[in-house]
């Protein structure tokens, strides 16, 4: 253990990494995720995978990657924070796609030399992480792909750029038959890109697989999410959520034939009555802004407080896996093209306008029972601060019970929180 | 002028305002306008023109595009609040273009009915004024003409649409072959839009003779604009800048006319060394997010402080004028391929890269013989306070400079930004 121990300091210093200021942060870490996931009750069994996953999200994993990337097994490791990356292109171009730390405060001041303070915290998030050399995702990263979603990462990216090798894609804000083709365009510079980089072919045999390997993830992520819809819910928020995080970060094959085994262990729960909470606990649709590791904290208040979080319709969440690339491609230009129209399809707030997404958010509240939806956007992130008012609306006329938070990732707000959270779950 | 009253009064009336609070609002506008303007001393003679110009604001030029869309004369009002909606199609296509009121806080509780507390006050404002009805530009105008520049405004646009008919064009945030494609297209869509809402075909001859008119008037605000290098400066930044903010909202060919009797009079003055302050008053270039009537606050406390701005790099500023449509087109498609060529071309804050706007900055500096550079951002503005980071590193590395400044419509901070600027005034 102890030698293991030296091992990642080693690989974590080679990585150029902090490593006394990253352990510091793993043990900060550690200690949430034990408050948050392992007091929970009555999980599934097959949770196991995930707390195993979490022990070994900056140790274990990063020295499985870096390893691939010795052995020439992986060409790359690409780093990106935001779905509209096409992780089967990446996979097919022989490299592996990770998302990059942007869960927790980490380094603000500095990255306020950067960025306005005004900022959403994912961003100042990666900026912190970046600057302070504690993720050891960016840090193992051989190239970051951004894109231009919202205002704040489109500018923060060329202040990024700046301390790592950066691409970014386009991606339109509107759709119609122009910006289809833009974006077509854009899904087959970015295959060029990833072949440059990665100096392999993308092939009709690879780009297949890693169609049918990402497919996989995001079929075994639906049928977990089918068994949410029984009451008592058999998993909870915050084990789904960890499940999708780790879709982001964790090796596919291993990860999928985990999730199956989740997923067949809340089938058999949901047959059985069994649950993690009792039957008639409120549940709650989650919608907005993602979450990604180690920001559990509003999940974690929902379900302390007594409700199960049975749903997201966020990147975290349901847009990640609700729809599939067609595997019936007979050529890689009619596979990219496929690719091209499955992203174009997420639903984010970057589009308008954006009435698809408040249709997800109704049809994902009656299709999994919830008693009421909680919306929340991460403090000045305008788009989805905007978009809470077009969502109250339609909820609300849907006769579903809705609340919109505004948070960040400090622990300041908690107790305002709960008990703002605690009302609604009685009220509902 | 009782008669006189009384009819404006019937006028706004019969666009649907709230006339009681029109009127207080034009009694605060009214003498806001003589504290800042009327104070200022030296000022050239033919600034009457525009005491005259704001005097009419809201009265005698709405009769005028009233009047004038009654006999036929203008088929039609568009609004808009933004440089990439291209007057010359709207003109050519038998239309008025004006800009909309966003300048000010109004109705400010009722606007966060449908925003986030946490936007911008220039869409705060334009929310503001519609609800409370006291803009007759946009209660006469037959149609809003929005665009997807910023994430907020781009949200915004979707609650705006639910109180008044818009069309919202659609503007790309990268510079490359497709999305310059992409742009051409979305001019032709606009000028198609244009004809349809005026029933009036586009035509050589009515776009040629747009493509000058507004041409015209950017080359009366250039020269103007080059009178400002001479020290003293023989106008004031305030001046400027309502000359600039009357090109949005004054008719064409009559400002054109009187922007070119200003410099003629600041030529003269130039020559003579006759200015609005003492030669070696600290000159400064103004950059950052536009200023809509009656948003002159900022340059009033730098002017009030024994500074004087000489130039302004933003929307209502050099960009406004900087560039013109090449009036050689030999047919209407090769016309609307120059504007789209022309509009594409401005250095807004919505683009990544964006070296161009800190180019141009520096290249102002110099030519304007500036002691320093204030960058200033509208509370919540993204995009320009993101910029402001790579704003900084480049005017100080080139030797000039630089303050920024973040600030809203209200008066509240008037006293802590008179105190930074005197500062950054006794320092450059």
């Amino acid at each position: 253990m102890v030698q293991e121990e030296q091992d990642f300091n080693k690989m974590w210093s080679d990585l150029g990494m902090d490593v006394a200021a990253h352990n510091s942060l793993l043990d900060a870490v550690g200690q949430m995720y034990e408050t948050v996931f392992l007091t929970q009750k009555n999980r599934p069994k097959s949770t196991t995978y995930l707390d195993n996953f979490a022990n070994n999200l900056h140790s274990g994993r990063i020295r499985e990657m870096v390893d691939a990337r010795k052995d020439g097994k992986t060409k790359k490791i690409i780093g990106s924070f935001c779905l509209y990356v096409p992780e089967e292109i990446v996979i097919a171009a022989g490299g592996i796609e990770v998302g990059l730390c942007a869960g927790a405060n980490w380094n603000t001041d500095e990255a306020e030399r950067y960025i306005p303070r005004n900022t959403c915290p994912l961003i100042k998030g990666f900026m912190g992480f970046k600057l302070g050399r504690v993720c050891p995702y960016i840090e193992s990263a051989d190239l970051v792909v951004g894109e231009n979603t919202c205002d704040g990462k489109k500018k923060a990216y060329e202040q990024f750029s700046k301390m790592k090798p950066m691409y970014v894609m386009d991606v339109p804000h509107v759709r119609n038959n122009n910006t289809k083709e833009i974006w077509r365009q854009e899904i087959y510079r970015f295959a060029e890109k990833m072949e440059d980089e990665t100096g392999q072919k993308i092939t009709l045999e690879s780009l297949s697989r890693a169609i049918k390997l990402v497919n996989d993830k995001r079929r075994a992520l639906q049928r977990l999410s089918m068994t949410r819809a029984a009451d008592p819910a058999p998993i909870s928020g915050l084990d789904s959520l960890l499940t999708i995080q780790a879709a982001f970060m964790d090796d596919s094959a291993r990860l999928t034939q985990a999730i199956n085994a989740l997923a067949a262990e809340c089938e058999e729960r949901a047959a059985t009555g069994v649950g993690v909470k009792p039957h008639g606990a409120k549940r709650v649709l989650y919608t907005g802004t993602p979450m990604a590791v180690p920001n559990w904290k509003l999940f974690n208040i929902i379900e302390k407080c007594g409700g199960v979080v049975v749903g997201e319709e966020c990147c975290t969440g349901s847009r990640y896996y609700k729809d599939l690339v067609p595997e019936d491609g007979k050529t890689v230009e009619e596979m990219l093209d496929a690719i091209a129209d499955r992203y174009l399809n997420i639903h984010c707030a970057i589009f308008t306008p954006n009435q698809d997404r408040r249709d997800d958010v109704i049809s994902m509240a009656h299709r999994l029972h919830v008693n009421g939806v909680i919306d929340c956007s991460l403090q000045f992130c305008t788009l989805y601060d905007m978009e809470s008012f077009s969502m109250e609306e339609a909820v609300q006329k849907a006769g579903i019970p809705y609340m919109h938070i505004s948070t960040d990732y400090s622990t300041e707000d908690e107790g305002q929180l709960k008990t703002r959270v605690e009302a609604f779950l009685e009220m509902i």
